[in-house]
């Protein structure tokens, strides 16, 4: 990893650092690298550097932003920091329960030290790995993350690179592994001084957040080397267990060596040399089992990729909505190939593409564990009209089929913050946009998008008012409540059933077999000898079922469930049995 | 996994159970098990089974052998064992070094717990991972572990099941995950009463041991379940972390799913269940690259597999033996060939099995650390006619080469007990079979084989002899005496330079480069930037080297090694110099 007063310039005429009050010159290296030898600068020290005569900008590798993004960069002692994390082994991805959270909105103060402070509520949920929406460096105070700018810099205001290893210390010390959510595919729309350095961005088409990064043009090397050594930077530096790969769809790499699979090669070989595992999981909507196929079979040699087929079947079962995205997956049919197949979406037509899309999972050969799926999460609330979760229009029982088809179903679950107690809270789009134009524009292309969906603009929240950040922070008050106590408990209970019976988490494809009653919508997921029987629908049903004990029931009316007589089980309306 | 009193006798007419004084009928429920519905039993009771009126026989899945292998079983309270390994999230494989032991020569005392007490001494050395020569019940005091029969009882003389779990629990304390070596291949000669069982056993041509497990013949679907559970036993009862799978290229099966690969499979299960990482490890005399394919890629999916490839060039370069099975690896090229390509034989043609041999491996895929590679291990020493270590014929810089191409070679090292300080003691082949014909024969065959080899009979050691027993235990007061000192420092240092430098764990065969020179006997290992320069020959050399100072350094004299000179380093006989 390239460290310190150096930087790539390959195309300027000169360079300069800017070092206080002075502004010094740089020397041209090898390769388009500028450099200053002899140069020794202390840490808290704040620099930028002038390229042509313009700036200062930002080092493009800084740690440390303290004045923002558009202000000078601070040199980091990354060793200061004294590990308490010497005995963590690490956390393999198989088996393992994921939270998703948001450091701004977690808690009140919205800082990683207050996040730390509820680790002990995630243990006793059952969670092993915490991921974290990104934390590089953003213009404004509050954003979700994805319009970041500089790679290698921790947010100021949750509380900077020493917070930040604070906070991967505290999770080690409590036994959870930390993810962290990384986006290589665009930067954000303020701050981004990259291209005054290089050609990191392609002048071709862009994706829907921006320019493309360049992986495949003139001078992508160093370009790709800036990605792969800002991944080895969390992993190795910031002893991060796992990274979730933002959107790999939108990576255009032409390359025979595509950059996931370089980048699965370096993480593996960062991996030996650390002696813990190291996970990488793509956010795909490629539906591509490539991606997660070792290299040693041709794949990508990725760890795992999220399946949103496995959120739109749930969602569209529980809901009811199959408007946009959703239209394929109304028959619970959707719900069933998904669990016995991965994906949905696996050469079939999709309605909402007007196109083929996607590809069989070899399910003899492939764990199940390789995807991971969530009945929530923050693009899937947040980028609803009014962010609104499943509990605002589902009841307790729905929720806890939600929870119970996520947890015990075949695949790695991940739950998005607050989800665990059914969170009243919304969770909505939010920015912080200093530049007025910027913020506008922002607000006004987001009501707009939704009042062509039929929305009434003024429900829309405004992503830059205030109130609409705060609005989504959870509420950890509400985990007291009657309702909320009952499915933190179901949830607690989910997570002791995974660990007591390793049927929940067998990552055969084979182990898993689904019965279902379109018209009497319920659906029963057999794993091994026990049996999850999900009653979608608002009447009791009565359900056939193998023998076996109660083990577990969630009712939406409270009411106890009965045990199943002469093969069948009578299941209340919006209900959850499960037996084994 | 069936544990109790039930058992598999497909082809008996009746099945007794022998319980203190009682002879208790049992019956016959499906698949051939007989069962004795109703009975409970305390842990601590002693048991057998009649078959046919014949026996009482011990339990083929007894736990504990309190009198010996034709004793009766006796009933183990596993639950016990209060754990203390809560903590532990297990160890992964890469980056990994294995330190192989065997507990009755370990230590004076030759128990888990005197075993226990010397961890501090393998973490000290940068070990990862113990691997234990099997110990499963066999008959006669001490014995290598090999002649083993009822695989799922723990050797009382080592300190029993409850022993095994203290060690176990130890290592996981000291960071240490436990690899243990387990035989499905044969049954020992003495004690194995399978048979008065079921068709265990093929009657088929046998292997070099004994007969051959039946695994794809008739009844052999509960054969095939015997070994399985016995692997998970292992895994999940004793919180094991890896297994050593000896001798795979004996088991014959011709089923179209490899038992191998169903193992892969429903270890991986239990790995994703108890949230750890578990390792399957073949030693294998196939150099077939399937074993370690995933099964996602059309292979076995084991983790890795021994490469004596490795073994033999190092062992030749070291000693200038070239009988038997050394012969093709006379050149210092046999040495570079392992190193850049995993095996030497990848479909070369072997003049000791006189056909061609192996199959190459993708080095563009494999991870290096899937080869598991050692200078010397206790087949190695045991099966030369004296037991000899390297230490008997080569000096302190020659062992210092053998530790050096082992530690920062790209492969998995495996260290063997007391290598690390060029320990004295021989390891020679010990049994202490209580029958005195089988005695007689063991020891008569042994001396027999190697004066055919041209060896004076007067001085191969009698294996049944107790002195060959005690003679093979570690004399650990040897640590302190000088050479021994200077090379336990050299071990110490090489697991330092592995963890400070991520090119010496590199799992990608690109990331190899070697440059030898057969007249002059060096050979420069680049790993990276850095680069492990070995002088096999007894005279100085001039070696042509990359930039870079001493990292490290090791002369059979004692001298300091100096630093390179315009691209050349001068390297005293016998000597490792390591550059970075």
């Amino acid at each position: 990893m390239t460290d310190g007063i150096r930087v790539w310039a390959p195309r300027a005429a000169h360079v300069e650092l800017r070092l206080g009050e002075d502004t010094l010159a740089m020397t041209r290296t090898e390769d388009g690298w500028w450099d200053r030898p002899g140069l020794v600068v202390e840490p808290g020290t704040d620099y930028g550097y002038l390229v042509d005569g313009e700036g200062p900008f930002p080092d493009p590798r800084s740690r440390r932003q303290p004045s923002g993004v558009h202000g000078l960069s601070r040199t980091v002692d990354a060793s200061a920091h004294q590990w308490a994390d010497a005995r963590w082994t690490g956390r393999q991805l198989a088996g393992s329960v994921i939270y998703e959270l948001h450091i701004g909105t977690f808690t009140a103060e919205g800082t990683f030290d207050a996040a730390a402070a509820r680790l002990d509520h995630l243990v006793s949920i059952g969670v092993d790995f915490v991921e974290i929406l990104p934390v590089n460096a953003f213009n404004g105070t509050h954003n979700w993350g994805y319009d970041g700018v500089l790679w290698y810099a921790v947010h100021e205001g949750y509380g900077g690179p020493a917070g930040y290893q604070r906070f991967v210390d505290a999770c080690h010390v409590a036994g959870l592994g930390v993810i962290q959510d990384v986006v290589y595919n665009h930067l954000g729309p303020s701050g981004n001084y990259l291209p005054k350095f290089g050609p990191y961005l392609t002048d071709g088409p862009g994706n829907t957040w921006g320019s493309s990064v360049n992986l495949d043009g003139p001078d992508s090397d160093t370009v790709r080397r800036y990605i792969l050594d800002n991944a080895l930077m969390w992993l190795g530096e910031y002893h991060v267990d796992g990274l979730r790969l933002d959107a790999v769809h939108a990576l255009v790499d032409s390359r025979a060596t595509h950059l996931l699979e370089e980048m699965a090669g370096e993480v593996a070989a960062l991996s030996a040399a650390v002696g813990r595992p190291l996970t990488l999981i793509a956010e795909s909507d490629l539906n591509d089992p490539t991606l997660v196929t070792p290299r040693e079979a041709n794949g990508f040699g990725l760890d795992a990729q999220w399946s949103d087929d496995f959120h739109h079947a749930v969602h569209v079962a529980l809901t009811g909505e199959t408007t946009g995205y959703y239209a394929d997956f109304e028959p619970l049919a959707a719900l069933e190939k998904v669990l016995t197949g991965g994906f949905f979406h696996d050469g079939t037509f999709s309605s909402f593409r007007e196109r083929i899309h996607g590809r069989r999972i070899d399910t003899d050969r492939m764990p199940t564990w390789r995807l991971v799926v969530a009945n929530q999460n923050h693009d899937q609330i947040g980028n609803r009209a009014i962010g609104d979760r499943l509990s605002a229009q589902l009841d307790a029982g729905q929720l806890a089929i939600a929870a119970a088809v996520t947890l015990l179903g075949p695949f790695t679950p991940m739950l998005f913050q607050g989800e665990e107690w059914g969170a009243s809270t919304p969770w909505q789009f939010f920015t912080s946009h200093p530049e007025p134009e910027l913020g506008k524009a922002t607000a006004e292309g987001r009501i707009a998008e939704f009042a062509r969906m039929g929305w009434d603009p003024d429900i829309v929240p405004d992503p830059q008012d205030p109130a609409t950040f705060q609005n989504s922070k959870l509420d950890w008050s509400e985990t007291d409540g009657s309702d909320h106590e009952r499915i933190l408990a179901f949830y607690r209970a989910l997570g002791v059933l995974r660990r007591e019976r390793p049927e929940f988490t067998d990552p055969r494809f084979g182990s898993i077999r689904v019965d279902v009653d379109e018209a009497d919508r319920w659906l029963v997921l057999h794993r091994g000898d026990s049996a999850v029987v999900l009653n979608f629908s608002s009447s009791e049903r009565s359900v056939p079922v193998p023998a076996g004990s109660v083990l577990l029931g969630f009712t939406a009316s409270g009411e106890n469930v009965s045990a199943p007589l002469n093969g069948r089980l009578s299941v209340p309306a919006h209900s959850v049995v499960v037996l084994g």
